[in-house]
């Protein structure tokens, strides 16, 4: 019913394998620290002053394929169909993006400069990876903490190039594209605009970025954080927009620190599908999720949410967190 | 978009409200045990063998409105526009049936004759709320264990009526209409009889009830509960497809337990909208997902999943489970 799935076989598992308290791994044996190059597959990408070889010390950022993967680089899509059904091999790419070669499980604790760095290393990995013309999609997302999914504590995040285009993707695009053949307008300069006005759910702003609470969040204390001026692929953003995210990132998320206590989060950047045309419709963006409540029935039944904290409470208190 | 989110204001929480440890309630001080029938809203239906009045004793099965409801039943729909924005009142119907007198946390310990009984109350309950014409769906679910988002230990269930149908229920409904368009069958009914054929995926059957692990499974051992003969809404069941259901319930519930050491979960009854005409391209089940993955920033951004485990394996331990 045009929903896809990945069944992993690398990482299939015995039914005694599901612990129900499994926990992130600890700084001792971490492979994500410096002077532990060896213990991930090669590096795809590493960003280095002094110049050195690849997978040698005296990185900063650095990019290696998932040793784990959910899809495999190598090998044809190969859709077929198995009676009512139809199936592909997992084609695509599964990187992981090692933020700090310090052993560090927060990223809001990471200087400006080095969160830029990350962001860049995100640019570097997605004009590399849209070359490869079986790709349609490059998403770019981070699980911090157990509750979010992280399955390691060294901060990290990954990206994911996928050979179509996911149902959720493709619905948002339909949204704003509808949106726009109505009133010949972006939805989100709409959404910046009137949020601007109404300053209610208005958390912070810079030069660049305008972070705010969206109306009707699925998730208490969801936060997103988007660029004030039209553009519509992460990857087009300028020298100078990079430096802008990494401050608003940064801050935005240490006032989720402030106020949640340090919360599980997962963050997601949101953007153009790497084929597409610039039609003028789409607005690119990160969207942040503290992992506070728990998805249930409920949820996966409707597929809309219950959300106890109005984003105007939310707004609030993340505008007062320096206060 | 075209998603709506409930911000229940019922349950508006201070940031500080958000305990990441959240743990189900115990037995001490239990709500929903016999002997505390005054401490739950006044119940709406309860099966009693000796006519006993109203929120008395002696009860086998009892339904009350949810204490902290996500919706509310009064009122009417005032559905506005703000800015770009639209809105209406959270009315609905919250309900919580309590499946048994005892406290006891596992419906798949409870006789066949009480599991029974539960599903008559969900039935019971469908049939007097889809009277109210506001109502265009109604969703039968339990959350078991605090993994999936139970918050009290009491065995239990929820009923939500909706004044929307929910995006997630017209995308199925969508694609099984799409299907029967061009074959002029159910996809359902083509899904029983080629999982009948192949077996891989069968899990176990009754007279009138198959289980088995659904091809492409959004969750490690996701499984479905279908009727065999075609029937679209879960409230036309008969008196003696009640029993089997509860049979074959029962069986799935324990089998999950064993294979999986006592699993928290989710269930869901997908049915056909209660407005909707009966034209043959719907077919009502039950979906079972166990909680053993947490879902994260990979599944938030694309809407599909990732499964460590084939359902050919799943069904297989199942199958197995006795053995």
């Amino acid at each position: 019913m045009g929903r896809w799935v990945i069944i992993s076989t690398e990482r299939a598992r015995r039914p005694s394998d599901f612990s129900r308290s499994r926990e992130t791994r600890k700084a001792t044996e971490c492979a994500f620290c410096v002077g532990h190059e060896h213990e991930t597959p090669p590096e795809v990408l590493a960003f280095r002053s002094n110049g050195g070889p690849p997978n040698s010390k005296d990185w900063t950022v650095r990019v290696v394929p998932n040793k784990f993967p959910a899809l495999r680089i190598e090998g044809e899509l190969g859709r077929k169909g198995e009676g009512i059904f139809d199936m592909m091999n997992g084609v695509g790419a599964h990187e992981v993006i090692i933020e700090t070669p310090e052993h560090s499980s927060d990223l809001a604790q990471l200087s400006e400069q080095q969160i830029e760095d990350v962001l860049w290393s995100y640019h570097d990995r997605v004009h590399d990876l849209r070359k490869d013309r079986r790709f349609r999609y490059i998403l770019i997302f981070k699980n911090h903490g157990s509750e979010a999914g992280a399955s390691l504590e060294h901060t990290h995040s990954q990206l994911i190039a996928l050979p179509i285009i996911p149902l959720n993707v493709a619905e948002e695009l339909n949204g704003a594209r509808e949106y726009f053949r109505h009133k010949e307008r972006c939805v989100f300069c709409d959404l910046i605009r009137q949020e601007r006005e109404d300053q209610v759910r208005l958390v912070a702003e810079n030069d660049e970025f305008i972070t705010l609470c969206p109306f009707a969040p699925r998730f208490p204390f969801e936060t997103w954080v988007l660029p004030k001026n039209h553009g519509e692929a992460f990857e087009q953003m300028t020298r100078h927009a990079h430096r802008n995210l990494a401050r608003a990132l940064r801050d935005i998320l240490n006032r989720l620190n402030k106020v949640l206590d340090s919360p599980p989060y997962n963050y997601l950047i949101h953007s153009l599908p790497i084929r597409e045309p610039e039609d003028g419709y789409y607005h690119w963006h990160v969207e942040i999720m503290p992992k506070l409540t728990k998805v249930a029935g409920f949820e996966w039944g409707t597929g809309f949410y219950i959300n106890p904290t109005p984003p105007e409470d939310a707004a609030r208190h993340l505008r007062d967190a320096w206060a």
